[in-house]
């Protein structure tokens, strides 16, 4: 299931998540936790906001987008994120929406201090039911290389 | 409360929030949702990892930043943000960890199309007991001129 080692992968490789429908109860379950504003957490009240009714944390759309990496992308290792560059949140995702994640690889390189690893670049696209990008975002993962 | 706008801010301000610990069973809790890796959802199966044992999604260690800035943060308009930069996963967070946010502001702009509102960009920090940067990323928020 979880096949691909680093010698696997190549620059252009893409994968394609399984679409992922978001619910008002989830948006509000999320935020209520974790991003407890009133455009998140409650209807009424985010009618009176900059987003004119209730949209996802853009933590829980990310949150959303790793799961569908973590089901999609099937590394040996797992997905191991050092770090990301230019998470940027372009629509917002609101209830009912259905959210799909395309990643491309985008470089590939060996560790040059750890022989059984090495470092990949790649593009997270979350998409709407439109087809427009809710989010973007570069990510660098740790990948295992094949073991001898 | 929430009083803050746009020109009551300047570089090098700083707001600090409460301290939160996170529990095992959150940790795989929100794991077992958004991030269902074995290094996340499962103490005998995360000791051989990479980790050598249970640790926090980072979207979770992120998410629970966004709850202590919404907190820490007193914007007129709340929290908005349109991205980050240089999204940073330094240490693992473990179960029972004690986080802390410090976030800095680095620039404030007015919107040269939106005269009701500007950009601010910050550095938000987050930080274990022993005062470690487990993460670390620069925002970009959406702040509220202050009514005429």
């Amino acid at each position: 299931m979880r096949h691909l080692y680093l010698e696997d992968l190549k620059e252009g490789q893409t994968f394609q998540s399984r679409p992922y429908t978001i619910t008002a109860e989830e948006i509000k379950s999320f935020a209520q936790r974790y991003d407890p504003q009133p455009f998140h957490i409650d209807e009424k009240a985010a009618e009176g906001t900059l987003f004119n009714g209730l949209v996802a944390s853009g933590w829980h759309t990310a949150s959303v987008t790793m799961r569908l990496m973590v089901e999609s992308i099937p590394f040996a290792g797992g997905l191991i994120g050092v770090g990301t560059e230019n998470l940027s949140w372009l629509i917002p995702v609101r209830p009912g929406d259905t959210l799909t994640v395309v990643t491309e690889v985008l470089s590939v390189r060996a560790s040059q201090s750890k022989p059984d690893r090495g470092l990949l670049r790649a593009r997270h696209t979350t998409l709407n039911q439109h087809q427009q990008i809710v989010q973007e975002f570069v990510s660098t993962v740790v990948v295992q290389r094949r073991p001898a």
